[in-house]
């Protein structure tokens, strides 16, 4: 009997798209095979296995138009464990990025040799559009949308949901049946609330966004979703507590409330996780801000808190959709 | 028979220099040997084969004093597929970078165990001053010249006279004989020309410069070219089209007409390109200004355009040279 | 007989720690084993020797609060020469990193599975805080002071003790007793004197501290080392003058007096090295000032300067480091 875990079987014929535009844009079959793959490379890292270099030889860019240090880093580790090249663009990240400019930088890098492209940008819709242009110009290279706009993060979605699963113990076919998950705080600027109200759902998952009326999204976005204005009651019975970074950055004029009283209201902490499941876990998609929407003695709680463990499985997440999108195609 | 193109044998006794400070540094033989090492490394890459790792080992270090995404990148690149280790050194692209600074910073990389320094300057004879550098320390280290001063950009021409290579058909010793290129724009500020200049000729081709009179460079530089003010004529005939990048970094006070004005009377789109030879080609060393010196739907339209197909032979012809001066020494 | 040296045999049970934070927190067993495998390393480097590839599938992450070119591509060059995959994280050298944002940082690179981390920042006792963040998450990664404060930066110190045994070709065991060692300029607001206080007296060596009262170091350090305010005195029997880089930057109104003045009465040259030994060498840890602690005369005789050897054995001694702390654990 091998030592190893074995690699799960892909789709038949392969994943449906050689992209990863967002969650929605993901089959059934893609979604499932993406997170054995998650659960496969998560168990050759944890137990130290050898892992194959399945991308040897493949050349990976990324292209951040907006930093993230945190996502880079984890997407090139992810890359090189797989024994990828890994080309990290330096961009000015002040400058906008779209249209024709956007268009010939990707196009370019992809000329070069790339076969992926992942891509973090301010704007809606860029792996799509990058994935168009590089189409138009007959350039094979797989883009994965590493952050984009306000709504879309699928990466990051991914690898909560990777999170959650090993957690419970359950396979991804298992999925997350019965379990009630709460996405608090700054949902409105959130990418990653974004795409979890997309992806947890898919996964049998009831979600909830819980915060202030101002923080909500708009009406009409994710009404699939129960929104919740009380901790207390947005809490109750929940298996998972997902806080949220407060995304000053991205509001003009500050959200209503000092950060203390945000703290008071909404803050995750030993007490006000007290509302949710006797078992239930926090996380955090990074970096935090302390002291505002979780308290340091929660996030470094790890009897509690899955916040490293999220930074863990991000990396083996990442490889899975590197390795699939790069090697799976019909 | 080898599913293999076979590598090409070096000149007699090696390269004649183990730098790449210029192309008239460059014998002739050294010149037919790095253009057929580029063919086959393009050869290689296009079909998808194994690429010797010939530099592995070896480590290449990217130094550059200015901002080139796009040629950063491409010897990156180069230098990965080979199997070489990397250092991209991050340096202030804002201060001048000269003299004995400029001496301390070379040799103190080169004896960290370069093989390979890769820089690019605002400063003229950047790579002689670092290869004389080097050679006073006695230390081994190939200087690759990656664009300097205004008038030398060696790995551009090479790949240039590499991407009209393939388009014609033709080995590097049947060359450009009966070829005309036309260079077209802000010939006075632009590297690209003043190698291309030196280049292209040397492999038979006859080179003319096109743009309006204050673009043109000061009367002494490059006695051997033809001039022309008038787009209509300039073109007449021409196999090439090179379209330069409107350098208006390198310019105090503009260039005496506005963008649009230039695009009118010297802009290349699908109707001016109709001045030139029926099956003639556009070029772009890139980044493009689209709707100045090109229209976006000539740059866009790949049975005219060869600009995607330079940004290819870009990575192959740096493979080339860097093996070539790496591992080709007498 | 084997044309390679061979490798030292560790301290029985390994090294004492699995984090370098500073020369002290090393054991005497510690000590001459990173020596030793400098030594070693240094050999193979020097003699072209295949490198054996024992950081194959590490991570090394390097983390510089503070810009250094030189010790980031060091260390960077260090690990790949090892064949670890290195991830250089751009951080904004500017702002502050202490606290809970640095343990959140470290912790969450160490999560995505980093093996080891090289951290150098302005603040005192980072190292040691880091491994004290990693433990607390007990996550396994070792930390390696990379420079900090303005007292510790124990690779340069054993940097400069291997070009000391190796200028006298002696062993690490011989040591460097009977051997003095002026170290001389800006000791008040220099790591390297710091690190080099600490290492070289446990090496049997004497050292000295020369230069204008007021770069003296406040008077309750180092009180094991003699101080001098006159240069002639300071380096008479000298083996090794140390030069130190004026580090302008950490002072906030000058030094009490010109760079010329400095230079004229403090300067290391052809002439002053002659109050030294008659085969007393020069050394500095770069970026030199040339015409302010040293000619460059002086710097660029090979015969009497050692500086571009130390930065050789700068590479060797981290590769050192980073085998020895990462495969010598207990």
């Amino acid at each position: 009997m091998s030592l190893y875990p074995e690699r799960p079987t892909p789709p038949d014929g392969g994943l449906s798209r050689m992209h990863l535009t967002g969650i929605n844009a993901l089959s059934d079959g893609d979604l499932i095979f993406l997170l054995k793959l998650a659960q496969y490379y998560r168990a050759l890292v944890r137990d130290d296995l050898d892992i194959p270099l399945r991308l040897k030889g493949r050349t990976q860019v990324n292209l951040f138009f907006e930093n993230s240090t945190r996502t880079n880093c984890s997407f090139e580790l992810a890359g090189k464990k797989l024994g990828a090249d890994i080309i990290v663009v330096p961009v000015a990240a002040s400058s906008v990025h779209k249209g024709e400019e956007l268009q010939d930088t990707t196009q370019t890098l992809a000329a070069m040799g790339a076969d992926a492209m992942v891509v973090r940008n301010k704007e809606h819709d860029t792996a799509e559009f990058v994935s168009s242009a590089l189409g138009k110009a007959n350039i094979p290279c797989a883009v994965i949308n590493a952050g984009e706009g306000t709504r879309s993060h699928p990466t990051q979605a991914l690898l909560d949901a990777a999170t959650m699963l090993e957690s419970l113990g359950r396979t991804p076919e298992e999925g997350l049946k019965g379990i009630t998950v709460a996405i608090c705080g700054d949902v409105r600027h959130s990418r990653v609330a974004g795409s979890n109200a997309e992806l947890l759902p898919r996964l049998g998952a009831e979600v909830r966004f819980v915060g202030p009326e101002q923080l909500h999204p708009a009406a009409n976005q994710y009404s699939h979703v129960e929104r919740y204005t009380s901790l207390k009651e947005g809490l109750a019975g929940c298996d998972f507590v997902m806080a949220l970074r407060m995304q000053m950055e991205r509001m003009e004029s500050g959200y209503g409330m000092t950060n203390e009283e945000y703290h008071a209201t909404f803050g995750l902490t030993h007490e006000t996780l007290g509302f949710a499941a006797l078992t239930a876990k926090v996380m955090h998609p990074g970096p935090m801000n302390r002291g505002i929407e979780i308290s340091g003695a929660l996030a470094d709680d790890r009897s509690r808190s899955l916040i490293l463990d999220q930074v863990a499985h991000g990396v083996t997440t990442r490889m899975a959709v590197l390795d699939a999108l790069l090697t799976e195609q019909e």
